[in-house]
């Protein structure tokens, strides 16, 4: 058996400002720093035997805290950074919708096969998260690993590890600093909770 | 879009002496009856519409502390009374391995199409299961409808919602007086929360 811990970062500036962050980095805001430290002291129930962690600044300021508070190393996991908007990275959805409208109606019309300009389309970025996901099943057994990691990057293995496909991504909120803790064994996963952010009242 | 809050009814006798209660009647347990009030609680943050409950007194006795809590309504609802493990009631696992081996192996190699001796199988329960939701979801557009229930219900809600299907039955666990919140729109559903316990900590 496998316990996955997924820890979504610290709410950003770009968060805040309804800013499509995927590939390109932002740091934490003030009230995402102490979303984590919430979140460490929440994380005090949870034994946890590795930590890996998105490259990206606002997953490792975040996987920074709650390695420090838990004593576990971090392994930095490129595979776990989140979608490659490309062209649309740092806008507002208004603004794609007024900038690109072809673009955004091609979105709407088919999100899954829908490759981002100069960047990816969810079939792809969903096949680099599950193929890491079994990788850790493999090499995890018996073990607690807790992944910091980023909204598309939690929901893409949710529905992985329910289906073996990515047609679920879309049935699960994922908010910032949430905790989220599904057991995986002999291939069959079961959600234990699913976003919680009651440490975060 | 109507958003459903499941609450499963709080401990019970059998529960804690791990005997299956399906169609069977029991009544919470102190600690139980604890966990209800610090659900009702927790349930402070959330506007309620419309309140229904599984007949069974466990789950009426947890309803009516919120109900009067929340000062809403119940509506008795016989669809979402548990599972019907017919002859197997009151017993545990240990008991019904031990005096019904035969059964046992049927139970274990499939479970979906398994019928419970004078009780149900999977899929006739998900049937009425998934028509009194979609019955609701008719009925309380923009409306927050609060049930109160069992875990197989709750399990074979979220099943349903997500899939149309009994399949994912398995894959989300429910704890006693556990909170699960799901917005259903257009016929699609995002999970926001399951099986939330942190406010009986």
């Amino acid at each position: 058996m496998v316990k996955f811990i997924f820890v979504r970062h610290g709410i950003t500036i770009d968060n805040e400002n309804m800013r499509l962050s995927g590939f390109i980095d932002s740091k934490l805001s003030d009230i995402g720093k102490e979303q984590v430290k919430k979140t460490c002291n929440r994380l005090k129930y949870e034994g946890i035997d590795y930590i890996y962690s998105s490259p990206l600044t606002r997953a490792v300021e975040t996987a920074r805290e709650i390695a420090d508070f838990k004593n576990v190393e971090i392994k930095i996991c490129q595979n776990f950074r989140e979608m490659n908007f490309g062209d649309f990275e740092g806008l507002t959805f208004k603004e794609i919708q007024d900038k690109y409208k072809d673009e955004f109606n091609k979105l709407k019309k088919d999100a899954f096969k829908y490759k981002f300009p100069n960047g990816e389309n969810m079939i792809e970025f969903h096949h680099r998260i599950s193929s890491q996901l079994d990788d850790i099943i493999k090499k995890h057994d018996n073990e607690t690993v807790l992944i910091v990691s980023h909204s598309g990057v939690i929901r893409s293995s949710l529905s992985h590890l329910l289906s073996k496909d990515h047609i679920y991504h879309w049935n699960f909120k994922i908010d910032n600093c949430s905790i989220t803790i599904v057991e995986v064994m002999d291939n069959f996963a079961v959600i234990n909770t699913l976003n919680n952010i009651e440490h975060l009242r």
